[in-house]
């Protein structure tokens, strides 16, 4: 049990106190890395969480080894050009720095300062390469296009960040990383849909400056009515 | 000019007559085909016409040299792995059956019977190679991804005929063209988006089996407040 810091002494001048100097709180350190394969049993767990907290299980089919195989299959695309997965992890100590290179990406750290510390109930399910290193969440996105723009962008089809991670800006950390990656490709958009009714997530999307298309509805051809079109004469 | 056919001699027997055997009509033939770089002068004035069609034209920034280094790179990757245009193309003559072979896609024909013939009063700006076929209209789209099912899917982006062949089926045929590839790719989803107002659009759609998702909206980040990530301090 962490011991209430003691109060700083007196300052000579009553001047700003920057907020690295402040001596309570606890520091997380997070990360933001490229996904590979040997993280698939972390990504299937992730996103099964992410069906529980939908309600969607029933649609939930996906295994490890698809997985695997759709998102990581041989001869992988270079990242962003194809299905890209950000991991974030956190750690209580500082993650080495140079640790993942790509031509275009490198990973992002952050270094968290909370009034309390983070109790995670599933550390050692989501243990990650280190003692002291756990799996919090996720962006899974890939290209899309805009043929006014001509432009490539990006889609994000998940973003999921673990339930004792959550109100602490980590979901604002993944969804900055793909904005930055497609700001620094020079790309033209970022996309990704929310239910109308989620008025929180519509309050935040639009401080990051996202705009909400109101009258664009999403078609959905899928299952039956999908394969019914295998083997029709067009 | 075309005469009226003369009317057919009186049947012995007053059966149901084949459609196909219908002596009056014109034929039109049409095909779909994988546009390649040749295709982007053509290209870009089909989206330049869907832009005034949806009155956007402001949003319209796309040139030909942009959309050939987009869409056809160099080392473009194989066929619907990335950005993918199907061309829709009409004439009054048949193609070739054997014109254009990926391992997994070959052209598809049709041919469309119809009272009236189609007069194009800009066959010569979409003539394409041959002296009698025109491009009628296009569909862009690309891969999605949805990790319940962890399996691909295509997003169409655009769907686009040309005004003077509207009303014809050719619309269903291009999209019935990328479901139908999806479906013999063992893909779980084809999407793509409406406006909430486009009653005929939504009924079209509806019949063809798609989901109108109600309560999702799409979130769009772009311009100044997505080049404002490109240098945060995420």
């Amino acid at each position: 049990m962490a011991a209430a810091a003691p109060p700083p002494p007196p300052s000579p001048t009553p001047a700003v106190i920057s907020e690295d100097l402040l001596p309570t709180g606890y520091n997380v350190f997070s990360r933001i890395r490229l996904a590979t394969i040997v993280d698939v049993p972390h990504i299937h767990k992730l996103i099964h969480q992410m069906a529980v907290f939908e309600r969607l299980t029933h649609l939930f089919s996906a295994t490890e080894s698809s997985l695997s195989s759709t998102l990581f299959p041989e001869n992988s695309p270079p990242p962003f050009t194809s299905f890209t997965v950000f991991l974030l992890e956190v750690s209580q100590t500082p993650f080495p720095l140079i640790d993942q290179y790509y031509p275009n990406f490198s990973p992002i750290h952050k270094t968290v300062n909370l009034d309390l510390p983070i109790t995670d109930p599933q550390a050692e399910t989501f243990r990650s390469c280190g003692n002291d290193v756990e799996v919090a969440g996720f962006v899974l996105f890939f290209p899309n296009y805009s043929s006014f723009l001509a432009k490539p962008g990006f889609y994000i089809e998940d973003i999921f960040v673990r339930e004792c991670y959550r109100r602490k800006g980590f979901g604002k950390m993944l969804l900055s990383a793909v904005a930055a990656q497609a700001a620094k490709m020079g790309y033209g958009r970022v996309e990704w849909v929310v239910l109308d009714w989620n008025v929180n997530a519509i309050k935040f999307y639009e401080e990051m400056g996202a705009q909400i298309m109101q009258e664009w509805r999403v078609c959905r051809l899928t299952g039956d009515a999908l394969q019914a079109f295998a083997n029709i004469n067009i």
